[in-house]
């Protein structure tokens, strides 16, 4: 079951897909000689957004969740990735830690927590799970819901070897944000870090993500002569802002309003009907958190106070500052009525499957990752690496094949952000 | 369906699989170093038997024929890997060039070869099908059974490039093991060869294969603490041997009988009933031609005229004079009383599948890789590399995940004779 797109298909993102399809080998070949060039992330997903005219990333995820939303079919895929991963990025490893995020009653993370956990076993890796909690003192045991159990252990610190009571391990695997900075635990480790401390929450910035995604989106925008737009939102950002004192809002409502007049341009040239629209949201932090969306300016001015407390922080009561004013990307994929978004994962820089997300009670401008709502993951039942060129370009396994090639730019837009944030670390 | 085993797994075999489920940490990392320090084949099949006490290689092809034997479920899993292949081996390449094998009639070995083709377009190369006919002197299309075409055109050398009218590819694949010697066309090119032409069954010994398989299956045995018999053939060579003119028959028999002696102490040894035997063969060549099961001695000094002139050639015609002596491993793998072997399939060093020759005519102890006798193929259903410890070693991913280890012993032993071939031609 695939949703449909709304859209008739014949505007500019057939005419895009059937440019992937076509380019195919060119784009494979861009790909592989960046990877040459730059160190790939360990993993990540990508949030897309498909509007029928056009295909965007809007969040990519260097700590990814969901793992447990695939597709089973595709765990070899999985794991062959994993070993491709670890051949690469720590050849010499045997032994995991994985360090997860503090849910330890949200089934949902550590059903993907659990995942991640076989798919490195079954690649060949000895696994154990070290939890950041204080909380868990000794070996804990949690029963999932679907039958499998987990171990959270407490972690030791010997020196500058980070491990387990008994377990010496090579490499530390962070599914952990670090959305309220890097603990000192995790400081100054001998052992390798993915990914790198320099890209937790605390201090990663979505802007400088789209900044050189942007960068990215242009070059390869030039490899297949198409418009950049169409793959690339527009963003800009406001610092100093503060909600709760109405500081900063004459910033963000003039960037609203700049923006929505340069979409506007856009959507006349490619003849789009919609309304323009643009998400306000936090520059750091995730969870889709203090998250808005704006059609016109004077809705800034005019947020009262419910909206502005809601804007205000984001996961762990971070208070917000900066803020990122992104292009909305309409989805006009849906299914049964309800309005479905896709989220691509990859491990090493192979797309290994994904989800739709889907909402019933959502629109096709709003955010489709928003706290305690409940998504239903949809596992993609089509893999992302079997296009067909002889077929029409929004046949499902060529849809599925440009939602791969757009996921993988955010990679190597993440792989730039890596590279930056850890030289930027290393000048310190 | 997978073959069941008609021994009672209470044997040697049971406690291998659990060595090799316990030891996949260490198994795997110890392929990773490997693979670190040796340029791996680019491709290759390897043909197993499963004795339910022993789980051997018989033979190591560097041609692979046959992917369009594996379960079409596994495309994705060697699109993947042919892209790791690809990026390892030859990251700049755009365009590849295709030299099937002569068989312009053998629908089943066309389908081989177009499948390899969609393995190659899916992982986003420009593929082209070279043909060494003389009679292809103009781009000739083939229908095939399942209703796609293949497109053999006229090789085009110019100075020292390879290509097609219209076609430069960086890299020439062969899927032509050259039994008749390396064509001049082929020789000196500037682009890569893979795999090159001194692994060419003009040049290539089995016994060069079984003599790096042996210090392979010894260091292996010794990092899991096993006996190497269980997973490795005694073999033995005879030169000179002309079976028309009956010369070198005392050679044969001498080997022969010594080679039972030792089989019959491993058999005491580990309790096994069965009458061993020995493979008779020729040391180059494939096709499974010029093969004889023998039990004793005395078989050989006894062969009959039909007989002798069966051992004295193989493909193309060409005569025997190196002969291989080789342990026999019954395969007691049975499906519907059919005898069933495996095939093992790997890209890059990633096991991508397989599949079982089931044979209803032949015997436990009979080659099935033979001439003009149309096995069954049954594609494995299920992967290679989704060991469950947790299982028994003999559940069917556990015994899957044995041949893929099986499997990539032989692929590395492959990888030292390609080295040692290449080294061997560089120093004429």
């Amino acid at each position: 079951m695939v949703p449909h797109l709304t859209t008739a298909l014949t505007g500019p993102l057939l005419d895009l897909e059937r440019r992937f399809l076509d380019g195919m080998p060119n784009i494979e070949h861009w790909f592989r000689t960046k990877w040459l060039e730059y160190p790939v992330p360990f993993y990540a997903s990508v949030d897309l957004r498909n509007s029928g005219f056009k295909l965007a990333p809007v969040d990519t995820n260097l700590f990814p969740g969901g793992f447990n939303n695939l597709n089973p079919d595709f765990l070899p895929l999985c794991v062959q990735a994993m070993q491709s991963a670890v051949e690469k990025i720590c050849p010499e490893a045997r032994g995991v830690l994985l360090i997860p995020e503090n849910h330890t009653r949200n089934m949902f993370y550590l059903q993907n927590v659990a995942q991640i956990v076989t798919i490195l076993r079954q690649s060949g890796m000895r696994v154990r799970i070290g939890s950041l909690l204080p909380e868990i003192k000794s070996a804990t045991q949690i029963h999932l819901p679907n039958g499998n159990d987990l171990t959270l252990e407490p972690l030791v610190r010997k020196a500058n070897r980070l491990g387990l009571d008994g377990f010496d391990p090579c490499v530390i695997l962070l599914n952990n944000d670090l959305s309220a900075g890097a603990p000192d635990i995790l400081k100054n480790l001998e052992q390798a870090v993915f990914p790198p401390l320099s890209v937790g929450w605390f201090a990663r910035r979505k802007s400088r993500h789209f900044a050189n995604y942007d960068s990215v989106a242009n070059d390869f925008a030039k490899l297949l002569g198409i418009d950049s737009w169409l793959i690339n939102p527009y963003f800009s950002t406001c610092d100093q802002v503060n909600f709760h004192e109405r500081v900063g809002e004459e910033c963000l409502a003039a960037k609203v309003d700049e923006m929505l007049k340069k979409i506007r341009v856009k959507y006349a040239e490619y003849g789009v009907k919609q309304d323009p629209f643009v998400i306000v949201k936090a520059d750091a932090g995730t969870y889709g958190m203090g998250i808005m969306t704006v059609k016109d300016a004077s809705e800034i001015t005019g947020l009262n106070r419910k909206q502005r407390n809601k804007m205000a922080v984001v996961k762990e009561g971070l208070a917000v500052s900066d803020v990122l004013i992104q292009e909305g990307v309409y989805t006009f994929e849906q299914i049964n009525e309800a309005v479905a978004e896709p989220v691509v994962y990859m491990i090493n820089h192979y797309v290994v499957g994904g989800f739709y997300r889907v909402h019933t009670t959502r629109g096709v401008d709003e955010n489709l990752n928003a706290p305690g709502m409940h998504f239903m993951p949809l596992a993609f039942d089509t893999h992302c690496t079997l296009p067909n060129p002889e077929r029409a370009p929004d046949d499902t396994p060529n849809r599925f094949y440009a939602y791969g090639v757009v996921a993988r730019l955010a990679l190597f837009a993440a792989a730039l952000e890596i590279e930056a944030a850890e030289s930027r670390q290393t000048n310190k």
